[in-house]
């Protein structure tokens, strides 16, 4: 393995913020300078590959990644796409009609929100449309 | 618009079906079957730009669509992952260690179960990993 590829890894090793290529280049670059976003695109897609990191759909035009592909909920904020990570079991029943005769083996959650940093700032607005999200 | 395009949008439109850029191509190319599946991911991807689908990180290595942006869940088969939409509001309500000093706006939930086509064909595992899944 290149010492590059070991930097991107203790990088994403333990990781929660959800980072995006641009992300994970800004933070090792400042050890290999000469590294090109490309191969941290590169990097990313394969440890997609290998399962060891999964691609978020949360943040439209930027992919995001999780380095911990375990059994999790999350919280994103609907202004600055922070996500935080969300642990519990939330007791959630689809009714007969609502289960379409499939037999149910889990759920994951996304909560949409505001998060304090951008209530900071004055960033309130609760009624921005997320895609397929249901407004409490 | 092309004829293409408007053929794309006719087979969209009111679709539940969650389709990739593949199957759309296969629905309209018995009419245009000159067009070629780049057209389709292209047009996708200007719809997506505009609002008008979203794109959709259920099924790994393959983009798939939602048609309709508006809220609801979704129910995900984790063997054939064909994705079937829930309506409804569950009371999701989280503690204030966990809310992380958000304002919680709304939430989208992914159900995952076996099929009732998969059942048929005796694909009964429940323990298939879905990254970020938390098993019921």
């Amino acid at each position: 393995m290149t010492p590059q590829r070991m930097a991107i890894l203790a990088y994403l090793d333990g990781n929660r913020t959800h980072p995006s290529a641009a992300d994970v280049h800004k933070a090792v670059s400042d050890k290999f300078p000469t590294m090109s976003l490309a191969t941290v695109y590169n990097t990313m897609e394969t440890l997609k590959t290998k399962g060891a990191v999964i691609e978020l759909a949360i943040d439209p035009g930027k992919k995001r990644f999780d380095p911990n592909p375990g059994p999790h909920h999350h919280l994103i904020c609907v202004h600055c796409k922070e996500i935080v990570d969300v642990h519990g079991n939330f007791s959630l029943n689809l009714s007969e009609k609502e289960r379409c005769g499939f037999d149910i083996t889990g759920n994951h959650v996304d909560f949409y929100g505001i998060c304090p940093k951008c209530k900071k700032k004055g960033r309130h607005n609760p009624h921005i449309i997320i895609p397929n999200c249901i407004q409490k």
